[in-house]
């Protein structure tokens, strides 16, 4: 079995080990499936204890899934969905979003992966006209796929901009725990307190081996989404064994630790390179990717014995995502072999 | 934590131990995401084992996912899919066949959940008219939904007859290790060997956590599959989890161990009741599930000491599934509970 | 060019010169397009003045299109919609509502293509249950296509019926006329007063070039259906052609009187033929059809001198629709010619 | 009724009265509906002598049916389709290609509403990646949405470099009559010997009533566009009075008389403007639209005088279209008004 580390991207790393502890602990005798047991209750207490009693949770397999049931929940086919050009659901679903719901989606060119409602404006008309998609959604990544991270004050801007049009915002938070951790905020701060209306929870690539949530906290949006996780193929029967996930991840904020450790970890590979010869930090670094410009010759050597992906091949842009089980001896190893690459350019 | 016992789904279940630890296993180190890393490709090859060299699969979440993937594989959306009226597409998807595929399917009653060439018959005309939606699959729940199994030769039978009129065969293959270990054969003798094109393949009711798998016995028409596998959101990032799950589900038949003792259980439980007074057996018990007519009166309060379904309640019919987990002593008290409260009616 | 009569169907005849003359007659300078015109707004005025002044009209291309749009504006894709076996929507759509709103169509078997309470009860279940397709639309045809009309008060227990279960009522009216003139009431006595929900209006099959309309009786379900209209592509640039036929068809009631000829003509060929050995009538003709089982042996060579389709051909039942120019010289020369070829049987 | 002239849309005029007289001729007797009459049969027949003998066509309503059942033909739900950001597909059809066939739409920025290897070529990445919307259609507008008009070499460089890629190059000539007047040359030169694969023909904004076409040059694509067309609810009974249309519009080319016309209106208002002080034109005028920059104080104004659009409200930009129907007169009288609001602003 191949053992090659790397900063390709958090999906890449296992399980952390209370997880599967827990899901090795739930694993007795007969419970109800499809969510109707007590491990799945206990995990949706849990969600209500970080977002808020009005919060209703949807426990789903993963991020895609998660971002579909939103856009489904909160749309008509004859709307569209306003989001950043690098957003997951426009770049890396497979066109999902539009599949499911029907929807158009409309992208906006960002320098940093993030929204505001300057750059959301352009889409702003055509509103009652028959012959143009409603715009009804705005989606915005936290932590972006840019490595970066809103504000909070960035974030009540932006709801009550959305609000203000009638539109209402999705947050997609595959990376939420990254977010917070980089604020030194809860969850709830940086959601149901600033007016996001439904939010994609993500766990997996922070330490989860599968499971995701679609937490409303506007819960008057959340009637019929019963139906359509079912319908989106995204309900899942032995339902324990993601509570029991969730359960951990909240216990005693494993979330926040992993988050934070990852977040060390890309700073640190950040403070090592930022004066590097060769190397040109493309995006700030505020939670556990890194984003850089590197000479092409060195990409391929390095790949060999690293895995991470070239994120703009025309800029020989490349992405590095720090995990929860980044280890400071990864990055030492990376750092030396980038910079033993560069030495011979 | 609650843990009354029960018959009423394998789901309730949870997972057999050789699976949990060959998940624990694989929980090492970084591999490659999203199916490309070696315990995926090992749980291919062992598929292949099972299937045919020319087997192609895909492993997914769920078996909804499956059957759902299956049918965009075989169709485009003026198709039709025609199956049993109480198969699991029809009934228990909340329509997502439709939805997924824009297909319209087409079903057919049944006394045992199985499909013949002459019950097809009738949905087999407007062939080549436009204003008629084009059958273009049967699909055949093997083990049914009514605890049946499919003899091989009724199978090839129809495998036959549904290509003669150029149709595919499709195969929902959710209880399929409880018919091979009832029909006392291989997975290939079920099924490529028959000319079955397409099987959802399900672990999930026979002792694994998550994970199903569809199979294109006929590779032909699994080209595209990859890419309607991510946008159907069933393709998961941390894959070696599944795989892992596969690897221990082949190895050693432990499939046939758990679906035979899930077999016996049922036969056992159906010994038992068969010549009770006051119980009607209404299916053939060929696999883990058991269907009887009770008078009404006893449901309820049985439903009090075990998990059950009743499957129709105009006729007061109840379903009890065994599991790989059951016991003689789930049997016993069952029994026992169901004998003294029908001395009561 | 071809001048072959028959009744293979309604939609084979013509258009009725006063709304040839309508259309030629709007034919002048610029309007604006899209309905914002004041041709398209005295239509819908004068559907107003037919079916109360609640109503919210659409005007579309085609009957399909029509029902395609009702259905859409009446559930999200996880409902489902029942409906006779022998309906339009289920039958002679090519799945289109399926495809278009992604419901699953429940059918029902009837003896005469009308439903009833009863009938419709076995889909009345699984509400709230996740699995299950949400029932919220009951379609039903008037008048059905076997020729049968629905008499008021069976619309109203229908609908009070349907109302009772949370679900909302669909008229199919591609031959709305014929049932009106088969009544003697009008389009409000027959739908809005009796709680029919949504109408698909049609005039093609009853004198009018192209050109039916969706009826929001209950208006509360068509915020949205502009939008619904156009994304289905059924919104007509020039809506003037469409709007100048409604106008003719409404003025002097000449859907009426189109629609009582056409109901005589398959009276009097019921008269007929209801004796004539040989010739078995197989459905009431309350309408403009009229359905018959023959002898195997005359149906094709009485195809060669008329227009007809064979409508079940397991039981040699075939379908004769009379149109609003079908002349007595049309039913004298098809008899004889059918007395003719039954002689030689 | 209203007569207000204007250059709002080639939508808002008529029907051209050869056009009109012909579809009153064949408004006789019975024919068979859904195209398979002699009308119909005729008028394929006239689209193969003007596109080449392998082309295959579809008569349809109207230009959002045309394209959206070309897509539809041309992909799988998991396919892209690459347009100029100005495209109709994506502005100006509520979101229906993404609706009708789930693929996504991506767009491109461009100066005149043209597409050109070189702006395709940023969406040209991710292929055999699953986590990427595949491309496989380009799909270019001839006239452009802005009034401009492909030359033959730049359809045929497209045309070849997308072949290359394994894509398909769709047309959506909405206002192909328009751009062969322009480069004085025959539908074939521009389509079929070009390499076009798909057409979407368009008539209505030329003359016609309804009706347009989707004509397969590239015939291997053709196999399931009638059961495409009918279950996108684009299939006419009557098929005949689209047929009708087409007839009169091919017949001794009416189609170029209306289109030179048009385009021969719109150059004379370009040349009457062209030095007008305030008036900045925008863009090329080669076909029927001329589009242009006014001091915002005229616009209102001269909008009640004459129907016209704004384009783009935060440039003053507006468009103005012409029609085979516009008159030396509807141009004067434009113009002078123009010139008087100018004097006072």
């Amino acid at each position: 079995m191949e053992f090659k580390r790397g900063f390709a991207s958090d999906n890449n790393s296992g399980v952390h080990p209370q997880i599967m502890e827990a899901m090795v602990a739930v694993n007795q005798g007969h419970v109800t499936a499809y969510g109707e047991d007590a491990h799945s209750k206990a995990a949706e207490r849990l969600f209500k204890e970080n977002f808020g009693e009005q919060a209703e949770v949807f426990m789903v397999y993963n991020g895609t899934g998660a971002n579909v049931i939103a856009i489904q929940a909160l749309t008509r086919s004859f709307n569209a969905v306003i989001c950043a050009e690098t957003a997951h659901i426009h770049v890396d679903e497979c066109g999902a979003p539009e599949k499911h719901s029907g929807c158009k989606i409309l992208t906006v060119a960002t320098p940093d992966g993030k929204l505001t409602p300057q750059l959301i404006q352009m889409h702003l008309h055509g509103f009652g006209f028959e012959h143009h998609a409603q715009p009804k959604v705005v989606s915005i990544s936290q932590t972006t796929e840019m490595g970066t991270v809103y504000s909070l004050e960035e974030i009540k801007r932006l709801a009550e901009f959305v609000h203000r049009q009638g539109l209402f915002l999705h947050m997609d938070g595959a990376r939420i725990s990254n977010a917070a951790a980089s604020l030194n905020c809860s969850f709830k701060a940086m959601t149901t307190e600033l007016g996001v209306d439904v939010l994609s929870f993500g766990g997996t690539k922070n330490g989860m081996m599968f499971g995701e949530a679609v937490v409303f906290l506007n819960s008057s949006l959340a009637a019929d989404v019963k139906y359509i996780r079912k319908q989106t193929t995204q309900l899942h029967s032995k339902m324990r064994f993601i509570a029991a996930q969730f359960m951990a991840y909240f216990s005693g904020e494993l979330w926040r630790k992993n988050a934070l450790h990852a977040n060390r970890m890309a700073q640190l590979l950040y403070q090592e390179l930022k004066d590097v010869k060769g190397v040109e930090i493309t995006q700030k670094v505020e939670a556990n990717g890194v984003f850089a410009r590197l000479p092409q010759a060195v990409i391929k050597p390095l790949q060999e014995a690293f895995f991470f992906y070239v994120w703009d091949e025309h800029l020989n842009e490349v992405r590095w995502m720090a995990s929860f089980d980044t280890t400071h001896e990864d990055i030492k190893k990376f750092v030396a072999r980038l910079k033993e690459l560069l030495a011979h350019v």
